[in-house]
């Protein structure tokens, strides 16, 4: 039998890139990434407000054509590879990312009008201008919509869909009024290379609906009139300019345009699967299933579990949202996530920039020190909390400094601190019944980083696995390309299927060691005093242990060595 | 008439310094620096042992003979001086530093059994191995003796001469066995340049007894035997070996030897003044009065200012000592201080070393920015906190955080932090009727920072002066030398009428700033907040608005700077 492909094409903060899959195997047999050439590393920035972060959609498509043909020139030279027996694409993307379009779904960043305005670009997800707007929507969904608020983890992001929509009314009212509607680019890229961007047919994405956009079906859909207006009247508007149903990514955005498919190479009429945030087709391509959490460690950490779609679910105070179908149809799927991590490293090694340092030497010396053993305890709040308390006005802390900390100890510090910021996660998880039995981690930084993963093995308590795949979101990307297909063209049905064929795991794996695991249960109770004291509201706390407890345990690690 | 001159000698952590002063008009006309050669930077550490720090006190007698011999030399080239025209000779050292010698006043470390034992050294100042002692004197003065605590600020410091004593003998019994007595480097050293060493001879200074031992006349000198049995009953031998009188640095230790004249090539039996700590003399070398606060800013800090001897004086928390005649004969000499100011910056420089970076282009960034520009706030407790919580056993911490937290933001909130930290010491003393006028900076940092020194002008909301002399506790110990000299030698019979003649303030000064004090005055209660959390037992505080406060007026400084 004559093996098939599918494409997954991943679009990233700072670039997109295409993976060609063998739909049999999982083998990976070409890729190519493009970087976004507009802006700062494709970033649009405001030398004026920090908090802003714009793209221009014409990048993406772009991205689309050069990223593919270069996957598929290296394809190529595989010699099961034919370009014809590719049968689907799907595609992951960063999110929220909202963009303005008129009533074509053309965006106004195409508009001569609005090409150099960027509150008409795509509103990146790490867009930090609309906190006060999402304050407001908080505060309204909780006086008037608690059950609302209360699936999104008790708090509405400034990095989200209807925050940044109001953001713009209230800054730009101009683009507001320009803009027929608002699509996330999860729905908007399918939609263009497909020709269905026209907002009648577009299909949105109940992964960016379901957890940006207070899209629930047993709520009706997207949030209702009366609500929205409470908020502010201008978005009944946009309210209305949004469809009742969304799309899990088992279901075709629709096929591939005879113009895409001559500009790739491609069978014109392929299908493109629905779109769905990179952090959700990550946990797929690593292979998720009930009871694993799956990590996603970049810049940031996306962190997801799905849990059975027949029972009921809880509400998880801090999640970012629990949403149905949302990663795989048929089960709940549930995010939450770390606004830095390593971010928070590329911060200490290129803007403090410890002189003759890098990352590999500061990861060696931080090897050779002990849990403990240089008292420092740090917030890895840099970038604000994601989970558990969806807060972007919180900063980074360290404590414990002395006259002799070293550049490698405070390295370790942060590592060990976005370690215990992901067993905060772990454990609001398992606290309301969604146990983990073991973690799964992907993306940019495990493959490359044995330290970090010992130290979240240590501090989590649990084994650890690495995905086999460096490409976990390119890779789900393809996977919901090869379910869309089907199985009578070479596909799948189902997506327990193909992540069985197309997914696995590496063979080596990470032991929590119990005397770490010890000494990282007291420093874990520390961290979250201070997590407690700085980042929830109303909280007294006695805090002068801390800095006791942690010179004790320094020097209770000091003897033990000498 | 020809002038007269006075030698100060200053001894401190890592060499000492000789200083050649016309006693009529305060000009320095000869100085030599000489380095400890023992160990690192004159410091014999311990590879296992962090808080270790001790001082081979053969290094003082060498340091004294060429760093007087090199003074010497360069006054000579002065038309005006002639050695035989040297009337007295001042000392000032390090403290509390004391050192263990046997019953001829001999030090233990000349004794070939003890050559090479560190606990046979000088104990210098920062060593914090006693901290446990510290913490059982502490606590058995509150319980015993509430009115000998009381006058101490409430705390025992590790830093202090009995719990080095009473830490020696736990450690070392053969060492403390040995010791006949322990005396401070200041007593010793004024006492080995005229012959008094032995035990009986010897006389001990007020300053040091009274600010770090436990002495005040009132109490009967000492420490009685009684409290001190129920700490230790070995301690009650050490006991036995004091004097029951002090002296003030009116007073000569003795007379300069034949030996030690000729080996300097000073005439013999000129008076040498009973020694004194260095921040004590460095405040009279500034020019000390009623009203000024003194800061001597290096490395660490020490505040001095002194009150009229003749009304009683409340006990006031927190700070080191209240002791009559201790820096001036007839007022109250107050001691505040830093742990760590000078250190925290080369911290960052030297440790963290931020690459390309100096203390030059840090500062010259740092000025650049506005009060709270930065989101940025630190702790200054690297080195724990000596006023007012008296208290080692705290770390340094930083908060506000971003992922572009420059090297600059932060080396100026460290900045800020020791600003904050001294308008602590002044609101402390003001809170207990010690008034201040104005301040008045010495010492290595204050001439070469006039961006630290606007920002203490702001943070404290004071005029803020410099001393004329960059060696004022040099020249406050040529300053005694000439008072023990005595008018009808060609020096001065009482301290104000040396200090009008020698010491002066330079032309430029610092005013507070309305605007930056506005804002500073938010952080510093921001800073209050943490100091309170994190310092002092048992304080329950609500946290949560720091990082909200500091991040909204950061944004308030973007905004009215954009």
């Amino acid at each position: 039998m004559q093996p098939t492909f599918a494409i997954g094409l991943d679009y990233g903060t700072n670039s997109v890139r295409a993976l060609i899959v063998n739909v049999q195997t999982g083998e990976e047999v070409g890729t190519c990434v493009f970087p976004y050439p507009s802006g700062e590393q494709g970033i649009l920035l405001d030398a004026s407000d920090p908090d802003l972060a714009r793209q221009y959609p014409g990048d993406y498509l772009q991205g689309a054509e050069v990223s593919i043909r270069g996957a598929l020139e290296q394809a190529r030279r595989h010699p099961d590879f034919d370009p014809a027996r590719v049968i689907g694409i799907g595609v992951d993307t960063t999110g929220s990312t909202p963009l303005p379009v008129d009533a074509e779904g053309r965006p106004l960043a195409f508009d001569e009008r609005f090409r150099n305005n960027l509150n008409a670009q795509a509103w990146l997800w790490k867009d930090h201008t609309s906190h006060a707007e999402a304050a407001e929507i908080t505060e309204k969904a909780r006086a008037l919509r608690p059950h609302y608020i209360a699936r999104y983890g008790g708090t509405y992001s400034a990095e989200w869909f209807w925050a940044k929509i109001l953001h713009c009314r209230r800054v730009d009212p101009e683009v507001f009024e320009a803009a027929y509607t608002w699509v996330e680019i999860a729905d908007w890229i399918p939609a263009a290379l497909t020709g269905t961007e026209h907002p009648e047919r577009l299909r949105r994405s109940i992964c960016a609906a379901g957890h940006k956009a207070f899209f629930n079906p047993d709520w009706g859909g997207y949030p209702d009139e009366e609500f929205l207006a409470a908020i502010d009247p201008a978005l009944v508007r946009v309210r209305r300019s949004l469809p009742d149903r969304a799309y899990d990514v088992s279901q075709p955005a629709g096929r591939l345009t005879p113009e895409w498919a001559e500009r790739l190479g491609l069978p014109a009429g392929i299908p493109v699967a629905v779109g769905a945030f990179d952090a959700h087709l990550g946990a797929v391509g690593a292979g998720i299933e009930p009871g694993v959490l799956v990590k996603i460690i970049g810049t940031s950490t996306c962190d997801i579990m799905i849990a059975p779609g027949d029972q009921p679910l809880a509400d998880i105070p801090g999640l970012c949202g629990i949403v149905r179908d949302s990663v795989l149809p048929g089960y709940y799927g549930l995010e939450a996530g770390q606004s830095a991590v390593g971010d928070i490293f590329n911060w200490f090694v290129q803007v403090v920039r410890p002189e003759g340092q890098d990352h590999a030497s500061l990861t060696e010396a931080a090897a050779r020190l002990r849990p403990g053993e240089s008292g420092l305890l740090a917030l890895d709040w840099h970038n604000g909390n994601r989970t558990v308390l969806v807060d972007q006005r919180l900063t980074g802390l360290i404590v414990g400094l002395t006259l002799r900390s070293t550049p490698a100890e405070i390295y370790r510090a942060l590592m060990e601190a976005t370690a215990f910021g992901a067993r905060v996660i772990m454990e609001r998880f398992e606290e309301y019944g969604v146990l983990v039995r073991r973690v799964l981690a992907c993306g940019g930084i495990p493959p490359k980083n044995p330290l970090l993963m010992q130290i979240y093995a240590d501090v989590m308590g649990r084994r650890l696995e690495l995905a086999r795949s460096d490409l976990t979101c390119a890779l789900g990307a393809a996977i919901s390309g090869a379910v869309v297909a089907g199985k009578q063209n070479g596909g799948y049905d189902r997506f327990d299927e193909a992540i069985r064929a197309m997914t696995g795991v590496r063979p080596e794996a990470y032991e929590p060691d119990p005397e770490r695991r010890r000494v990282y249960d007291e420093l874990f109770a520390l961290y979250k005093n201070l997590h407690d004291a700085f980042g929830v509201s109303g909280v007294e706390m006695d805090l002068y242990p801390v800095m006791k407890r942690l010179l004790q345990i320094r020097d209770e690690v000091w003897r033990s060595k000498n």
